[in-house]
């Protein structure tokens, strides 16, 4: 059951966000989970988070790269319309794409979709989806200099409880374990510029617990799948959530 | 990744159904997929189709028990309100309860809860639904021979395409292998009073071989979670379905 | 394109009301429409209305003998529960499989699933299309004396507007014509208990031309199909509602 | 109820697609039924395909045009931004609503708005609602050479059974006849780039023989109306889907 | 803004659970809220908590006495089924109806209609529903002694997450005042039976918590109006919870 | 109960519109009533309406600046992209978070998200959304000169019946009151390019008479808030609409 750092489980993981602590407030103890299980994980930054209320695009570039470091991943900054800018264009589907063969990864983890919340955050989402496919498609000149790509699967993470899908169903991960908890939450408080006055860590902590009580164990985190799941039997079907 | 027949992963399977060939429509090729694989599993049918056009109930307990050892499941038959009668009744929903604490199953297989379809088969699966949660509870008096229960996941199976529902991600499971799908098949064609009329057995094969190919595989069963699915890692949480 | 009296396209149309006045309430213009183009309708009212705060049972079965003449449908009463009593009971679906059996209706109308109106409407709405199916299945016992039955389709009516299905896209019947329109205000005015101190009359016309508006006609009103609708060419599948 | 060529039943039908291939393998059947009855059909091809994995943009023109002559219809290509990079800009709504003003068309079919499916689909589909209104509006200067036209329905078709949309309740074409299928098959097999190495076809087929099985025939289509249907009795209204 | 005792906003509030702890965990901070401002409250508890697996009958009345008091509120114990045996009966709705009429509610409170949740809440909220209904018809014989009652409003609340349902916008109402929290917090430890071994108090105060982050203020529970709610003016309608 | 002109609850509202008649049609009730109440209104429109079948946009912006003087709001013109072409940037949320930050208002109404009415409609609608959250990030350079602004709620009106959003629970705001109608039908007809030809008047004051059934008063307005409204209490939260 223990899949070995070279197992077709452990391809590499990208996680894309739309500003400098979008990935870690969202889902950094499923990062911090799986790079200590000998995955590689790589990070997208579609954004300086200029646009902020607190904190300078130099800051916070370095908070997100201190934290990558925490979580156990590489990072990058790519460069679409800028903080509270973003917009849905093909072009950035196709850069995304390119991102996508070049990483090859086996999971990909975006924003989610729903549109009630920071509008880059679903714009983003939209376009890793949209991505994900184009990675396919053996045609496309601009993504000519790299062979396609088809990814394992797509999880949609909740930048905040808003951000939750209400159609897709989730999946829980564990995210217990003291040193995961630990790691994850000083990946976020890396983010100096962003928690020194407010309560965003609290609120992350808070979701994960209450998920965690309907899983079953201390933290969880929720994903969102965009595909249903393919299993070989139900032995790999997990567990229900809900303890009765 | 294969667990051994003393596995946690392979604590028995419980499916319900509410007349003699429902398990077997809805969800058969998982059934010997996880038989095969050393799991135990037992079926509980709830009438003898007395209310159907075809075959007579003698007959139709004849083919379950024999469709029944196709599959390898052991089966028994329980009294609730007959054919086409069933309610949802609290001391029905008991008597299932105490079939879980006598079985304790891993994992419980139930009709969908979609109202547009059989009556009989949306009041079962939300019967089977209560049970798994009355089966935990420890002072019900009814129950109090045996142990309080706790499943690890309910699953509900769709008889037919309309069953389907449409607010649970389904989870597709790979029946391609070619043993898989000739016991299935068998297994369905023992309901021979329902079969050699119509095209039941048609429809399931082409419903697998079109979710097979959104799956990637040759043929698929869905199968929908009553809760979220819990998972230690990425590693285990599958892979997406979609073909891009 | 008109059907005469004999075409399949007129098989008798059923309708089920809860209570005295809710057919006509619900759809009464689509009534007068189908029977003055010879189709024959029968109505089923479920109660004599002895819950209600206006009018005595003997009151209310005069209104809705005389509302079913000026409708030109036939009218029985059938005792199930009584007023604001009603269950989904398997007996009493059985009792209107029966009915379905004995009329063989091409079409049948019954009040809307939607569960925050008067619970007898919901309700009876469920026993109905059970009953549609129960119709068919050859092995009932209590069905025997007459041979199954297969409607041609069931529509839900609305007696109210939150009666209304959110889940299901309406089809909208023209009601403008003149005598039509005459008919069904009538039929609603002759459950004068009902409306002399309220204004029900008045939100049902109002309703019908709400939609009216939107079907580009002075008034219309709305059935909701529990099943796909059938065509076999999209010459036959009307057109659109909406005005641009 | 067979309308003749000239009835207002057989005003043109105008199908969109945003691959050569889509309106073939979408609803190839239903356009084949269409014009054996009379009706005139066009195709508008909003790229030449040039971003998928097989065939060159010359390849698939010309299996484009083979496949429309087959079907009976007339096809044109249209430039917006290129296989994969279909953006919803105004400039392309006010481009088709020319197109809607020039063929006249009653019956629009394009791509359902189903996000989850390649990226251009669900945007033609949107840019086709936004022109069928733009084509009604009087003022708008683009357009001022030729008068507004509204059309009678709008219906989406699904590529794939992922964009069968769920809040929409489809209505079903019966498309069993023997020369519909052959004709069908043979329009999707003329894309021979893209069916040589892949089961596109058999998809479609085992789609068309499901939903025909839930409806009653051999093979069936279901399409998506934009907006309730208008009818002037139940007696055109169909017939429900379910065989019981 | 303060309404004084007298006035019509503080018409007598009515809470009904299934067991005798599940107005305390569901919305007990609201009714401390409302108490103190004046509001009399009077909770109706449906069973003695007898199949549960903590706690005799004897010890949970005494509880929930304990609890009513400080809370502020009057109790009573009504015998329906019995714990776990809750079926929706036209009786039940009735009883339910007498007590409405007998209380004479501005603001009734009842377990939430979802029903992937113990079966005694979603059951005890659709009789909730109905009596609301069958408190105001005039011809129902078994409540001829006291006069019909409408009530202000129904409002659902979730015992437990899972119960909370996603098809309703909820409201927020701010319960962060420390005498508030405190009552609270002791009302639900007084049921020392459920809470000595399980983490059912954290989890309360976890909810309010992230709801309370969502409001903008310190702890907030959730109600789900089970009718659009009316006001005089946009003065009225409140503010909306998100914190950009 | 009564706000003073002073009070908090009176913060400027600010409506926006995409057409010069959207705001009057939509929502003009709820705009007198709140301007005679003592707030301040000020409208935004962002086209002449040149696209529109009737009227030159010269006499359209005399309509609709007639209007505002009868509604007793100011009003202003803003150039996007003009009628019919209307789309999503950035850079239109941003030049209306100007606006936001200009207007400094309590209450924003918008027109509603659904897709399948006027493009323009949804698409301000979405624009507007985007605008709330973006007036309240300090790091946005285009709005530096004007302090960040928190809105107190984001309601959508809906310009015609189809674009009531169906996921979003109403609020009723109560218009009977004769000088609201009299002053809301004035300003309708103020726009007499667009109502001398077309029913649209009567088919507003259709739709607030049938709400105002549904709430139990004569005429009543929905408006479907973006966010969970917050109260401090039940007092506060209003009545339900439904008249048992």
């Amino acid at each position: 059951m223990k899949p070995t750092p070279n197992s077709p489980e452990l391809a590499p993981l990208l996680a894309l966000g739309a500003h400098p602590d979008d990935i870690e407030f969202g889902c950094g103890g499923i990062i911090t989970r799986e790079t200590r299980a000998g995955r590689k994980a790589h990070f997208v930054v579609c954004s300086h988070g200029e646009a902020g209320t607190y904190g300078t695009p130099r800051q916070r570039i370095g908070e997100a790269k201190k934290s990558a470091v925490l979580l156990g991943a590489t990072i990058e900054f790519l460069e679409l319309d800028g903080d509270a800018h973003l917009e849905v264009r093909a072009a950035h589907a196709i850069k995304l794409a390119e991102i996508v063969r070049r990483v090859r990864p086996g999971v990909v983890l975006a924003p989610s979709l729903v549109e009630n919340q920071h509008p880059d955050h679903s714009r983003l989402g939209k376009l890793v989806r949209d991505a994900a496919r184009l990675a396919c498609y053996g045609g496309l000149k601009e993504l000519r200099r790299r062979p396609p790509h088809k990814i394992g699967q797509l999880f949609f993470y909740a930048v905040t409880p808003e951000a939750e899908p209400s159609d897709i169903s989730p999946v829980l991960i564990d995210v217990s374990a003291r040193e995961i908890m630990k790691t994850w939450t000083a990946a976020m408080e890396a983010h100096a510029s962003q928690t020194s006055s407010r309560n965003y860590v609290e609120l992350q902590l808070t979701r994960a617990r209450l998920l965690g009580t309907r899983a079953g164990v201390e933290y969880a985190i929720a994903l969102f799948p965009n595909e249903p799941l393919v299993f070989a039997s139900l032995a790999q079907a997990g567990r229900g959530a809900r303890q009765f």
